[in-house]
Formats: structure tokens, C-alpha cells, sequence
């Protein structure tokens, strides 16, 4: 694993510009990484991603880990070929799934057992079986096991859940063994600042190519995460990529690229868009409004994504109100297509150094997510 | 409406290979029409019929007059514009649907009231309100409304719904009054061939510029429709265009253009694609067969569509075990592909005079659509 990969090329105030290098190709930061959970982004090609400026996509280790599993996947020739991506693949670790899984999943100093969502068979994790896992898929950035707990929460399990992603992480980098797979840990501590700088301290110490902070995004409110984020990235080192998990509102992607962060992944572009929420340069609209049936406008004016230059606004909402799959589909490319436009203007503006009157100019309160 | 639209360029046998000139674009037949019920050809943008070698789409006035509605489409500028298809458009009458709603519909000789089958709400068609109504959306081809009965049938329902639908077509020839909608009327008679004989005889004296059969793939055996398909595109005239109304299995569209017919629409490509069963070269596989879950091979080695050419059988089978979205989307692709490659094909075969060679090639029973 080579820490050289990443180069910061500018900052202008808090926010950073930068490149990774990775064994697919190169990642400009600041980057939002669509999620295909399992080895798709819902309802999109990988000539789309790329149409829409996606350099780097995220898979789940646990969803693959299930289906189709490891032995399909390698047989195959490794997720690339799987799923005919050829750029650049961050898979995470499967803790935040596994822990979500509650009283279906049991903790032990080794690692944790749980029950698959879909058939109810049993499965383990150690932090050894799941970077082997990320390696023999051939993934570009591999995360490791991590201790996510659902906010608010107790101080106990939080600091349990330091204590348990410090030693993962410390078993995970002996386990690392591909040159060609990045290795990235992971910061927990919930909204505890104290629990946070042992927890980074900890990792830090340990030298990995890069760093996420996790357990964010997870039930607190929007400002706790802001002030968490920007106080656990400032706790990172400059030289090493900062990766914020879960985060894909238009704000939230301003505020946390503000915070000095690098990296950013979500559900949330695709999720809107199977649901007929767009997101767009004013604010975002939800398509099931009636004051869209015969409103024959783009989507967003200031798009020029194919959703946007070839359909109405009233034929988008014709086809959610008929559950017709080209509206889900559709919509998902413009949101995609508008998150990660936003960054290639947010790297723009941060090396012209203009990027606190870039970030003010989505200051319009109709911007928000609500 | 111009009667020398339709251009016959060869015949090999009773194979007919035509031109037919229409408002928005001229359609090579043999013709497959891909089915748009609502406005969208399921899964698939205009700009992948287009790849795909569509000439021009169906849509279904029952569920367009339902929704959007009339008012959405003329504000929108039109169907092909709503849409955004700027080729041919073929739209139905909305009798199939109409009587296929049963108990909910009660017809008289003026026309047929029927409730939604979305809300209940009360509707009415006439012969003359659908005519309107395809003319009013900018339809290429309007379909006049008639009577379909579903088979098997007693002969009396038979005999009265070729009686209403000449008199409906009698009314639908004086109401038709833009210079750029062909109209259409529609053969009924089940497989009563005396009844087909009447039904023929009636409209042909009619004189429309293009004729259809209907009231067939609606319950009877594939060989008492293939009989009653061939004898009744005998009954009527050379110089106009046939279509054979709701067939799209390879097999089927073979014997149809075999029988000297010349269009065909049907939701089959893209229903089998919903459901993972692919149309292929070797006859239909169905991708939830537990063999494809490690078959690295395309789906069709014979075809060069984008998903037989980025994806493999493995992939496509792991996107519809997961109910992925993108394996719907790829498959309806290839499936609407195949088939509108199938009409190229059958097009140049018929001008090289090697049909009967042609088709012979796809003999081999596992081309069955079973």
C-alpha cells in the first residue's frame, strides 16, 4: 500500500483539491462515489456513470458477500468485469450493514456472526475474512471492519465501539496484503469529541493510506453531524484522504467538502430518484406534486444532463404517477449527474480559490433537503 | 390520407418487403412497432429505440386518454414531443383494452362506456371521439375503434362485433380529416374464416390506407392463428400495408411475415424482459435457471446490442435474483434489439430472395418461445 497515491494540489479556506491514484485510474477530490450496493448503481450503466462524471463507485461487502458471493465474483474475474466497471471501486467493510442487522447479529472480540437479511442463514466477519474478501474482489479501496453504533447512544457502547474498531483496524492492516487495494479505517466515536480524538489518535498511529470518519449520518441531527465532522476531520492528517461516509445532500456535500473533507458516498442521489425526488441547482422538487402534471420546464434549468435537455418536467411526473421504470431510472441519472457536477465545480472553484462565494451561492434557503 | 404511402418493393413468396411513408418518418417493413402504452416504451429512452433499430412505436390510446389525458399531451405540443420520439407513432383505439375490461364496459351501436380501471371514473368512446383523439396527439397511424372478442367465442358475438366494428370504421372514414394521420381499419371474425371474409370484404370497400387483423392472440391455439392470419392477409390487398395486431414471438413474427404481413407490434419483447427471459438466436432462455449463475458467456453470442456486448448471462442472472432494476432495463434492450435486428434481417433477406432460406435457419425447435 503506497500513501504517496494521494496529492493535495490546493486549499482555499477549509477546502481541499486533491488526486488519488488508484489501481483503476485516478480520483479528483473533492468526489462523491454513487453507491451500487450490490455490484449496481440502481438502474444505471456503467457508460452512464461515466456520462455523468462518476469516477469511482462504492459496492457493499456485505450484500456481495450474500449475492452473489465471493467464489461467483472471482470467477468472474473480479467485481470490475462482474459488473463491467472499469474505473475505480471502494467497497466498505459490511460493519455498518451487520450492525444495523440489531437483534440479528452477535459481537465477540473476534468479529461478529449474523443472520443474512435474505435467507436467514449464518455468516461471520473478522476483520481478516473481510479485507481478504475486499482483495480477492479486486477492489481499489478496501475499508475496514468498523463498530457502528446507531445515535444517539450511551458513552459505553460508543467507547466499546472504539476500543473494538482500533483493534480491527490494527488486525486489518497486518491482514492488508494487496499492492493494488488501498486499505482505509475507520473513525467511530458517535457525536463524543473525546471518544473521537482517542478513536483517531488510535487509527492515526496505526498509518493507514487514508481515513474515513463513520458513525455520522446514523439518527443525530444535521448541525450535531456538521460540528462532529469538521472537528474529527481537522483530527486527520493533511497528507492522507479524508473519506465521510453516508453523506449526499447538496448542503451536507458543501458543508463537509468545507470541513476539509475528501470523500463522500450515499444512497441518497438514486434513492430520490426511484422516488421522484430531484435534486436540482434551486432546491430539490418532488415530482408527485400536482403542479408538475402540466409543467413543461427541465427538471433544472441549469442542468445539461440528458434528463434534463431531453424531457418535461410534466412527462417525469406522467411517468411516476404511472410507476413506469423510466422515471426512476431517469431521474436517478440527473441526480447523479448533479452531485458529481457539483464537485467538478467545487474542485474548479476551490483551485481558483472561490470557494466560499461558490458554496454561498447555494446559500438559497430552497436548497435545503427537507 | 394518402394512399401511396405504402411503396411494395419485393416479394419473395408470400413475404412482402415495403416502404411505408408516414408524417414523421418513412418505416422499412417487415416492421416490428415496440409497445409505449403509456407514453414510454417500458425501461428503454427514445435515444435506445433508436439503437435498437425501432422505426416507430405503439402507443395505447385507452391508457393515454386516462393519463395524462387529451388536454397534457396537446399542451405538451403532441405525443412525440411528450414523449420525446421523433419518429413514426402507430396509437390503438383503445377497443382491445376497452373490451378487455368485461364487466366493466357496456357497448352499444353509438360506442362503448367503461370505467377506469385506475379510479372507476365513467368513460365513453365512440368512433369518432378516438379518431379525434389520435388526430388530436399527432398519431401517424390512427387505429379505428372495434370490436375484439375474446376467443374461444360462440358465433353470434363473433358475427355482432363485425358488424359494429364496419359500421365504426364506416364512421371513423368520415370523421379521419388530418392530411397527417394514416388510418387503419381492423379485420375482425375470430377464426370464423366466412366471418373473416365478410369483415375484410366490408372495410376494403371502405377503402382505408392500411388494413390490420385484430381479435387473434387473444386465447386461441398458435396454429389456429397462424391458419386464420394467413387466410385472411390473403383477403385483402396488395397494395396496402397489413397488420398483424399483437404478435412479437420469433416464431410468430416469422410465419406472419411468411403470411404477407408487414407490421406487428407486441409487448412481449419487453415484457419478457421484465421478467428475465431473454429472446435469443438459439430460441428464449429464462435467467432465473439456477445454470446461469456462473455462465460468464453473453447472453446471445450472436448478438451485438450493448448488453450482450458489456454483460454477461452471470451478471444479468445476479441483477434479477436481486430484483435490480438495470436487469429489466438491459434485457427489455436486448430483447427489443433482437427483434427489430430480426426485421432487418428478414428485410434483406426477402430483397436477396433468399426468405425461404432465411427463415429455414431459424427451424431448430429450441427457437420455440414455450
Amino acid at each position: 500500500m503506497n500513501s504517496a497515491a494521494f496529492e493535495l494540489l490546493a486549499k482555499d479556506g477549509g477546502a481541499r483539491r486533491a488526486r488519488l491514484k488508484l489501481a483503476h485510474g485516478v480520483v479528483e477530490t473533492p468526489c462523491f462515489m454513487p453507491v451500487g450496493t450490490a455490484a449496481t448503481v440502481k438502474g444505471l450503466t456503467p457508460a452512464e456513470l461515466r456520462s455523468a462524471q462518476a469516477q469511482i463507485v462504492l459496492a457493499n461487502t456485505y450484500h456481495l458477500w450474500l449475492r452473489p458471493g465471493r467464489e461467483t465474483i472471482e470467477a468472474a474475474g473480479g467485481l470490475h468485469r462482474f459488473m463491467a466497471w472499469d474505473g475505480p471501486i471502494l467497497t466498505d467493510s459490511g460493519g455498518f450493514q451487520v450492525f444495523s442487522l440489531e437483534s440479528r447479529r452477535e459481537v465477540d472480540d473476534d468479529g461478529v456472526t449474523f443472520r443474512s437479511h435474505f435467507d436467514g442463514s449464518l455468516h461471520r466477519f473478522t476483520p481478516e475474512k473481510v479485507i481478504a474478501f475486499q482483495e480477492a474482489v479486486g477492489s481499489d479501496v478496501a475499508m475496514v471492519l468498523d463498530v457502528c453504533v446507531k445515535l444517539p447512544s450511551a458513552r459505553d457502547p460508543l467507547e466499546e465501539s472504539v476500543r473494538l474498531t482500533t483493534a480491527w483496524a490494527r488486525r486489518s492492516r497486518n491482514a492488508g496484503a494487496s499492492a493494488s487495494t488501498l486499505l482505509f479505517a475507520i473513525v467511530q466515536g458517535g457525536l463524543d469529541l473525546e471518544l473521537r480524538a482517542r478513536s483517531a489518535g488510535e487509527i492515526v498511529e496505526l498509518d493507514f493510506p487514508g481515513y474515513a470518519i463513520g458513525g455520522l449520518s446514523v439518527g443525530e441531527a444535521r448541525e450535531q453531524m456538521y460540528a462532529t465532522a469538521r472537528v474529527t476531520a481537522a483530527m486527520l492528517p493533511e497528507e492522507k484522504p479524508r473519506y465521510l461516509m453516508g453523506v449526499g445532500t447538496v448542503p451536507d456535500l458543501l458543508e463537509a467538502i468545507d470541513a476539509g473533507l475528501d470523500l463522500f458516498d450515499c444512497v441518497y442521489p438514486t434513492r430520490c430518484g426511484r422516488n421522484g425526488r430531484a435534486m436540482t441547482h434551486d432546491g430539490e422538487l418532488n415530482l408527485f406534486n400536482a403542479g408538475f402534471t402540466r409543467d413543461f420546464a427541465p427538471l433544472d434549468a441549469h442542468c445539461d444532463c440528458a434528463t434534463c435537455t431531453t424531457f418535461s418536467r410534466a412527462y417525469l411526473a406522467h411517468l411516476f404517477r404511472n410507476k413506469e421504470m423510466l422515471g426512476p431510472r431517469l431521474l436517478s441519472y440527473h441526480n447523479v449527474y448533479l452531485v458529481d457536477g457539483l464537485m467538478r465545480e467545487a474542485r474548479a472553484a476551490i483551485e481558483a480559490r472561490e470557494w466560499t462565494k461558490f458554496r454561498a451561492s447555494f446559500a438559497h434557503p430552497s436548497t435545503g433537503s427537507g
